[in-house]
């Protein structure tokens, strides 16, 4: 396999460095301030008093992986720091580290809920526990410490904890920690740690872990991960799994799992992702639906599972270069992550639909500050934090650029300047401001809906100061559903660029569900300085001889939780 | 108020005959035979030994109200035995009896689930409990076994329960038990069954129960009774409630509580009912969703909330008169009702979506003898063993038919014979075998569908011998959805009579996803004795010049779980 490596790169200006700058001054210091409850778990956990907190509202679920929180906070603020000092967020991250290193028991284990509610009898509950899968996390913290910062002390915790399982790990309900051991395995070249994530992949799909109240599939344990032709299940939970699959395909070398998983990854791209990049269609197990089944209302989309989609199409573009997987983390990434964060980066969605109808019963429906069921809002945090390092990557043959954004990109000798007014424009203007003296390949991906579309790939004997000019044209698209995608029947959407739009209720002339798409009118462009600098809208010509405003879809619900539809009918 | 009362009827042929035959020869002692875990609470209740019954699936929830189930059981026997004698039948349900007059404990207390699970300290989680509702089911059994067979056994059993209930009730999760207050109001013409009733009504919509996993609305506890504007929560809930509500205002002559309902009904009946009947359109709450949120592949439409629908209409039909609701109960038992059970009697649906697609992961989808909340299975033999108490009424002016079979139906001195082919053919013919020496009116709805009508309203002095022939019309029909019902936008369904049709994957051409409706061509009617004698299937015109077998709703799955959809893409 010709694998590709991230290259090291700064975001300096533009649309992403504001999510990041937003992301690094706000929102995780907010998230610290929400996870008292889970840090006074592991401090319970290491023997102090308190009242243990798992519950999801009242009458509600209880939850035993409030620690993953703490883990993917802390895998965010190890990134952070890696990208600048920041004495109050050290000192914070430093607090918490000593939570969890005084929660670990001296025999290794370290779960909260275990050790705190449970009576401290380890791995009896993998179907519902989470215990594997909160270890994952602890383990991919201390991996970003430990590339980030060369600050191994989650590292020492991770190990530990790792070495407490037994030889034969049984099957964690919620897959995740596969892909943790493989990192580990990157970091240490300790061997062990791949055999184990090895073992974990092939143990699962031989329904071990029973039919619990969704059946198999919800966490994949119907058909083997080397065999199952389809996604199933709760959406989160493949994802991560198949995020797993690939990493350990790539370091085995294992052209059949890569090609099992790629197979899996084209259909659920076809027939179970919403326009916005968004997975999983159904809100009873949070799971995939039968193909095509789409519903742009009750699309649950969990925030999670676009994130988790990234990481995968991510794992499988370093893995073959093809620009597909490049094009569905950009769709993700500026459509169906950045809708579960407020533009002011401390309100959060857990679901993103593609509708939401005016009439409500009940409260709700808005953003809310966290969650009681908090895995999204620190997963957006650890994505941001390290979103850089998603920009590009190098092989033997030289750079590729795989998303744009104002960037400072160095591998090796070569060092590049990229400015773009992306995504609210499609020129990309690459600067070559340092070189070796021979020549290699800059590849810059054209996104499939690039209605520009220079040549890709240029391969040159560089000089300092040359410069490769892109324009990736950004007209108005107008985009029919498939005609299988029963929900979306008669509708079109717009979209410009990465960006999907949609209309808000407070931007239309009527109520939502009574506008019909006038096609015999051009939309235009318009800017929207009101919701954010640069952003471009589109105007939407609607019968009656009217227009509706539409935003992009990232942008909706921050002024209030009124209507919202994607999918416009004709 | 001048409500109508039902009268004495007898089918005796035809479409219903064969449906209440099936009820009582198959269904309801295959229910028996499926019944031994939640008679085996009981008996442990009793004292006896056992192992109590109380999971839905591995792993899944604890279901508190299997007692329930035994109860719907016997009122399904109840009538079933005042249709006509049987000994196995009497036999088993002597047995239930015993079991359930055993497991009573001295002070009256009953309730399996909290004597033998729970410790024996009742009304300590009403919010998900359960026990005023299984109360209601008793009271329910014991109204049927007085009224059809003047059996008090159970009467005594629920009186002496009833007496147990402290005089300040509290609010119990799921509604259901204020109907049967009512009626046992209306059998023992004791006042404080309907005070307890009003109370209980009185008491929900004021956050009494809290938000639990679902918000307030899940049981109707964020809007009085009497104030709520729309349906909204868990359907059968809802629905179950508002029976409640009606039978209180017909009885307290409280017009005001009774408007509420009724508009309630409409907008339920415009906004949020598919066509089927069926009511409830999300999986995750078992709940109403937003307006014209109707998703016809994910609708969740629980069989009991289909019944639900008809017990409500049937109230709102005595109090008012008004012929919609007869429509709707129509709509409802023709479609939404009967496909919750197989042509064979044997087998259930819980939902009752409006598609299906061919490709599923996992095993599943078809119909099952019997489910872990086996809620619908009993329900629907109560509802189909007092089916023909729903065919007619009367008033001080006469006799009103609502619902068309063969049958016998008598109120003092009328006795009238009623023919038909419904639901194949629209001919009716009503015959006066006796009749008082006076004049009085004779009442046929005619269905809002119907494509004859005549007038409905017969006023004469009427001698043995008349006849009044209706001719109500089936001309196929092809319905247009709503354009606010998102879910179905270009698409077309097809109906006949009272009867929705459906496409099912095994009569069709091609895929059903591929299929799209040919408008040039009229679509025909063909015989489908295959499936169910007198049937008439409808031959819709497809593109490509190719046909596709339209079955009625209520049959579809009868032959293996393949794809289906009753929505046809234009």
């Amino acid at each position: 396999m010709n694998v590709l490596r991230p290259i090291h790169a700064k975001i300096v200006g533009g649309f992403w460095e504001r999510r990041q700058r937003i992301n690094r001054e706000r929102t995780i210091m907010h998230g610290y301030g929400k996870l008292g409850g889970a840090l006074g778990n592991l401090r319970m956990a290491a023997g102090q008093p308190g009242d243990y907190q798992a519950d999801a509202d009242d009458g509600g679920m209880t939850l035993p992986f409030l620690d993953s929180d703490v883990y993917k906070w802390l895998e965010a603020a190890g990134w952070e720091l890696s990208r600048g000092a920041d004495p109050a967020l050290a000192a914070a991250a430093d607090e918490a580290i000593a939570v969890v290193a005084a929660a670990q028991r001296p025999d290794g284990y370290l779960n909260s809920f275990v050790q705190v509610v449970k009576g401290g009898v380890p791995y009896t509950d993998l179907a519902w526990g989470h215990e594997h899968y909160c270890l994952g996390h602890l383990i991919q913290a201390a991996v970003a410490w430990h590339r980030g910062l060369g600050d191994d002390r989650l590292l020492a915790v991770a190990l530990r904890a790792v070495a407490h399982l037994p030889a034969e790990p049984g099957v964690d309900g919620h897959a995740g920690i596969e892909m943790a051991l493989v990192e580990l395995f990157r970091i240490t070249g300790e061997e062990r740690h791949l055999k184990l994530a090895e073992r974990m992949l092939a143990l699962r799909g031989h329904g071990q872990i029973g039919r619990g109240r969704f059946g198999a599939e919800y966490w994949q344990d119907h058909a083997p991960v080397r065999e199952a032709t389809t996604v199933a299940g709760h959406a989160v939970r493949q994802l991560y799994l198949d995020c797993g699959a690939v990493d350990a395909a790539v370091e085995l070398e294992d052209e059949e799992l890569l090609g099992t998983v790629r197979r899996r990854w084209d259909d659920m791209t076809r027939t179970r992702t919403s326009l916005t990049g968004g997975m999983g269609s159904r809100h009873r197990d949070e799971a995939f639906g039968d193909p095509y089944e789409l519903p742009p209302d009750r699309a649950y989309n969990e925030t999670c599972a676009s994130i988790a989609g990234v990481m995968l199409a991510w794992r499988l573009l370093l893995a073959t270069g093809e620009p597909k997987y490049g094009d569905a983390i950009e769709r993700a990434m500026f459509n169906g992550v950045l809708s579960g964060i407020s533009l002011s980066g401390t309100e959060f969605f857990y679901t993103n639909p593609l509708q939401r109808r005016t009439h409500r019963v009940g409260s709700g429906g808005g953003r809310a500050p966290w969650q009681s069921c908090a895995c999204c809002p620190p997963n957006l945090m650890r994505l941001l934090s390290s979103w850089h390092r998603y920009l590009a990557t190098r092989d033997e043959g030289g750079v590729q650029i795989h998303h744009y954004a104002d960037a400072e990109l160095s591998s090796g000798e070569i060092r590049l300047a990229v400015r773009t007014g992306y995504p609210w424009h499609g020129r990309v203007s690459v600067e070559v401001v340092a070189t070796p003296d021979r020549p290699w390949t800059l590849s810059l991906r054209v996104p499939a809906w690039s209605t520009g579309g220079p040549p890709a790939r240029h391969t040159r004997h560089w000089k300092a100061g040359d410069r490769v000019e892109l324009d990736l044209g950004t007209a108005i698209r107008i985009t029919e559903p498939d005609r299988r995608a029963d929900a979306l029947r008669g509708c079109v959407a717009v979209e410009r660029g990465p960006l999907v739009y949609c209309l808000e209720g407070i931007d239309a002339p009527a109520e939502l569900e009574e506008l019909a798409w006038d096609g015999d009118r051009a939309p235009s462009e318009v800017p929207r300085p009101d919701l954010e600098p640069e952003m471009i809208g589109i105007d939407v010509p609607v019968a009656g001889g009217l227009t509706a405003g539409a935003i992009p879809y990232y942008a909706w619900a921050n002024r209030g939780a009124g209507s919202m539809r994607v999918w416009i009918p004709r």
